[in-house]
This record gives structure tokens, C-alpha cells and sequence, in this order.
């Protein structure tokens, strides 16, 4: 028995690669130095842990897989571990915590880009057999490196508001910024889901004269005009006019063509849908050219997108209907059922250990 | 007879399309209120003329072709004419003036956008029997509407230094501005042509660690050496490391694919070059994400970055040999044997009218 274990036993949902997942107890270390242990709360399941365990992705196995959870603070290990704001985190907080736990001190991290740290460890992302078993959070426990980015989650947002936050919102906090202002802009959103209704929300909230939003499904494009969106139409049959902001969340390479055609001078667009391997796109470089035209991409986020992201849920809990997005959260020994392919339902599934 | 005309006539090389140009003499209107009369001192051939006359590039015809010049300040319209800087423009005043006429009113003009005007003129591009007869700098005089971005030019700027700042070396400081700091970064420019040479100078003076010039001319690449290059190479026979800013200033598809390729995570590509219709470049969406890589593209420039044009060229008078570029003048009539296709030879030919 490891010597550190401590008087906690935690249930995770094992991955070992395809389907396969089995419910083991595991004995949790005591916290070393800026280490936190959390009790996990509430997790939903991201899209891109279904790809991982149809085998369009590759993670290691056997692993811990879940990245957006929401825990209380359980126990702390020895010197102050701190909020981004300076403050001392607490036994009893509730709290979420960034995908990415970057070292700190590589040529990246120094760069102001920890999310692309050369030694990067990532939540839900490492192998249980090395040194962080617990990184994952379909479990009722996640042991959290010193170097986590934490955040505080304010007592109007729930849990199930809350746990999207450490990867969809955040991610649409680093694209935002990355897309420059919105006021009076023409928006464009590409894919309603998670992703794309922040996006919608966010360029509500900074302004923007029109969101048109486009994805083939009916029933998801209904739920972008609860989020802001002033028009909404399938990308196959809809014809887009001068755009001066887009977002493409959905990585299909059609639908990157089709925005990039479709900026105006100045106009922006921002890829962070296209994260697997796929078909090149095409661009006209005298269009890029001509109309002063800007292309980028964001992958993760830095911590500060963290706690904007909490922030930007706090403000909005009354304004969108962010809980609806979520299923009723099903017991973690029901995570299977969670990680096959379905088509419609809700944006977001959840489990609750 | 133009019941405006003054005591003055000008000399001009009137474009017929094709290759066909005379010399003719036309009455010059007094300046009306904010108008300019220049008596233009030197100007240089830009290679978008050679496009122009080889039927590459559309421009209407007849017109006064030429955009790149500097000349002196003969007579004043009414009212102050002002530089950026507010202070008025005076008879006598050595100047050089942007390639576009703003309009300044419309929603891209008050956006900042000026360069893309919704009415925008330019100079050297309009027809002759339109309302600005005068716009070209192969001409003895230039009649500068109200509105003509002007620069005054120190006296350590020679005249065949001054002359490009208007096209090529402003474009490159409106480049250099889109793609954000060089101090300590890799940077690689495709093309040592006139705008290659700029960017290699301002990158250097910007503190870039590393700056590799890609062109397939040896003795462009020679050049580049004395601008600043690091490293330099044919493209053809090049790999790339991890690029941090790239300029595509060559035009050339291949050089974009191939610099879109080769950025690092952050890392920021900005084509100038592609102003011609060709083929469409592929790029990785995935890496553009993975990378948090940007692609974008500057077309002429704002009244800012032909002030920062020639500050730099004065700041860098000594440092760099930019007289070298310019071969000696030719009288106006000599102006048809440098509109024709030619290989090597100087950066920049000029005509002294």
C-alpha cells in the first residue's frame, strides 16, 4: 500500500481502451506539497471523450477520462494553494479546474502560452500506471498537481453550469479574445453545440449586430436562438453576406471554406472545432489579401479564459438557460451508456458519483 | 480650355494599355480647396506597373500609371492642408503622399479601414478623362486631391530613397504591424524583392533572433544579407524549423503553403505578395488550431504606416544601403524600355521627369 495513502477510498470509472471501462476503488495519497484533492461533484462528458473511446482519438489506456467536473475541496497539501486572484483556496470549496496543469517554467509557459507547455499534463488525459492515476474525473475523486489552475464557482451558477466550464466555455473565452471585438459586428457561428451556444451568448452579450448560427440539426439550431442568435440555417442551404466575425466549432472542413470565403474586410475567423486529423482546407490567398482577412486557430486555453468563463456563467444565469443543456446526471457506475454514439438528445450528459 | 488652368504644364506619360504610352503635355488645373500641385522630383517603378502594361492586372485605360514618388510642393489649394502630425503643409516642402484617397466618411474609412474605402481612388490608378486626370507620378506634376495622405521627408532621405515608401515600404510597416513583436523570434520572409528587403530591415531593427530570406534569385538573396538576413536560402531547397512570423511577400502559392506549414504555436504567417488571382493554397485546419497559428493578409496600408515608412527609412539611413536599390534615373520618355519583363537587375528602376 502506497505509504502516502490517506483514510480516502475513491471509486473511478477505468478506462482501458474501446469500451471497455471497469468501477475500481482506489486508495487516494494525502495531498503533497500544492496538491488538492477534490470530491467531485458533478462531471458532464465532453465530445471529444466519446471520440477517445470510439477510437477516433488516441489517449493513454489505462486512464481516468473526464475533464469537466465540478468537486468541494477535500484536503490540501502543505503551502498555500492559490486562486489566480491571489486568494488562499479553502477545505469546503467548490470548485472547477483547468484542463491543462503546465509547469510553469518552459520557453511556452514563460511565453504566456502554458496551454502549449512542453512537459503539459492535461485532466482526464494521463496514464494510470504513472505518476498522476488520479487526473480524471468520472470519479469521485481527482488528485490535482500542484501548478492546477483552480476556480472558484459562485453559489448562483450549479453544478451542472458549472462543470462545461474547464473546457467548452473556457475554450470559447480563448476564442473570443483570439476574434477581437464584437460590437455592431456580423457574427457567424458554426455548429450549435456546447461550444457554439457560448459563442452565440458571448457575442450577444458583446454586442454583436447579428449572430447568424448554422448546423444541420433542426433541433440544435432551435436552442441557438435561446442563446442570442438572430438567425439561424443549415450550412448546406444557407448563403452567407459580409461577415466580420466567425467562430468554427463544428471542425468540419466545408464549413471552414465556407466562412472564410465569406469575411469581409477585417474579418476574422477563429477554428477550434477542427482537433482531429482531416481533409486540407482551401483558401484564396488574394482574398486573405485583399480583404485584410484573418485566420487562427485556439486549442485549450490559458487560466485566465478559466475564470472568465466562470464569470461570464455567473453573469448570464439568469439571462440563458444554461442548466437545459445539461441531462440529469446518471450514478458513475452509468457511464457507459453516456460514451456511445448518439444523435440529438442533449448538448451535455452528466454523472454524478 | 479647363477654365481652372493655371500658368503650369505638365509633362505626362499617358498609358493606352498594352504597351503603348506617349508623352504628352496637358494644362494643369489650379489646386482647388485641399487640393495639392506637386512637381514630382523622382519616381521609382513598382512591379504592379510591369503587371499593368503586360496585361496581368487590370487598370483602366488611358490613365497616368506610377505610385511610388517624391516630389516638391508647387501650389497650395485653399484652406490648410495638414500632415498627420496637424502641422500645415507648406510650398517648397519635399513630400512623399499615400497611394489611396480616402473618402472619410464612410462606415470603412470611420472604422479605421481607410485603404478600403468604399470610394476609394489611388493614386496612379484613375482614369485619365475621369475627375482626377492627374493621379499618376510618370508625369512632370501630380495634382493631389483633398483628403492625399502626405509625409514630409527628412533631409537624410535621398530622393531614390523616399520614392518606394509609398507602395512598398509602407505596405511592409502595415505588415510588420499585423504580425505583432519579432524581438527574440524566428522570422522567416518569402521574396527579397523591394517589400522582402523592408521586412528583413524592420524585423532586424525589431530584435528578431533569427531572420532566413527565401528567394530564388542568388543575388537577391546576397542583397538580403546586407538588410539583415540570417539565414538565407532557395526556397525549393529549404526546410523550415519552427517559425515564429513569416512575411509571404513573394506572391507565390507554393510559399504560402510552404511558410502555413512551417508556424510554431503562436506563430503568425502575413501574406502581401498574393495580389494576383491564383490558385488556392491548403492548408491543415488542425494545425492552424493545434498551433494557435494565424494567417493574414495586408493590401495597401493606413495613413500611419506611410509616416512610420519614412521615420524608418531615416532612422536607418546610414545602417542600410537602400540607395543601392535604385538604379540611376531615366528622363520620363526613357519610361517605356522599364515597363518591360526583365530578370535580375536592380530592386527598383526610376524616372527623373
Amino acid at each position: 500500500m502506497d505509504p502516502r495513502a490517506g483514510a480516502v477510498i475513491a471509486s473511478v470509472q477505468l478506462w482501458r481502451g474501446g469500451s471497455t471501462l471497469d468501477l475500481v476503488d482506489v486508495p487516494v495519497p494525502r495531498p503533497a506539497v500544492g496538491e488538492v484533492l477534490v470530491e467531485v461533484r458533478l462531471a458532464t462528458v465532453c465530445g471529444s471523450d466519446l471520440h477517445t473511446v470510439l477510437g477516433r482519438r488516441p489517449s493513454p489506456a489505462p486512464s481516468v477520462l473526464g475533464h469537466e467536473a465540478v468537486g468541494t475541496i477535500l484536503e490540501l497539501g502543505d503551502g498555500p494553494v492559490r486562486y489566480g486572484d491571489g486568494s488562499p483556496a479553502e477545505v469546503g470549496d467548490r470548485i472547477v479546474w483547468g484542463v491543462t496543469v503546465p509547469c510553469g517554467h518552459c520557453d511556452r509557459c514563460l511565453d504566456g502560452r502554458t496551454a502549449k507547455c512542453r512537459t503539459l499534463r492535461k485532466v482526464g488525459h494521463e496514464p494510470f500506471d504513472g505518476d498522476w492515476a488520479l487526473s480524471g474525473c468520472y470519479a469521485s475523486h481527482v488528485l490535482l498537481p500542484a501548478g492546477a489552475t483552480l476556480v472558484r464557482v459562485p453559489d448562483e451558477v450549479p453544478d451542472e453550469v458549472a462543470a462545461p466550464a474547464a473546457c467548452a466555455t473556457a475554450t470559447v473565452a480563448a476564442a473570443v479574445e483570439q476574434a477581437g471585438p464584437m460590437l455592431g459586428r456580423e457574427v457567424v457561428v458554426s455548429g450549435a453545440g456546447m461550444l457554439g451556444l457560448v459563442a452565440v451568448a458571448m457575442a450577444a452579450e458583446a454586442g454583436a449586430a447579428g449572430i447568424v448560427v448554422l448546423d444541420p440539426d433542426a433541433g440544435r439550431r432551435a436552442t441557438a436562438a435561446a442563446f442570442g442568435a438572430t438567425v439561424t440555417g443549415d450550412p448546406r442551404r444557407t448563403t452567407l453576406g459580409e461577415v466580420d466575425v466567425a467562430f468554427e466549432l463544428s471542425g468540419a472542413a466545408d464549413a471552414v471554406e465556407q466562412l472564410a470565403a465569406a469575411l469581409t474586410i477585417g474579418g476574422r475567423l477563429v477554428l477550434a472545432g477542427s482537433v482531429s486529423p482531416g481533409r486540407p482546407v482551401a483558401v484564396d490567398p488574394e482574398q486573405v489579401v485583399r480583404r485584410w482577412a484573418t485566420v487562427t486557430g485556439v486549442h485549450n486555453y490559458e487560466p485566465r479564459h478559466l475564470a472568465q468563463a466562470v464569470d461570464f456563467l455567473a453573469r448570464t444565469s439568469q439571462l440563458r438557460p444554461w442548466g437545459s443543456l445539461v441531462a440529469d446526471p446518471v450514478p458513475l457506475d452509468d457511464l457507459r451508456a453516456l460514451l456511445a454514439e448518439r444523435v440529438g438528445g442533449p448538448v451535455r450528459t452528466a454523472v454524478r458519483p
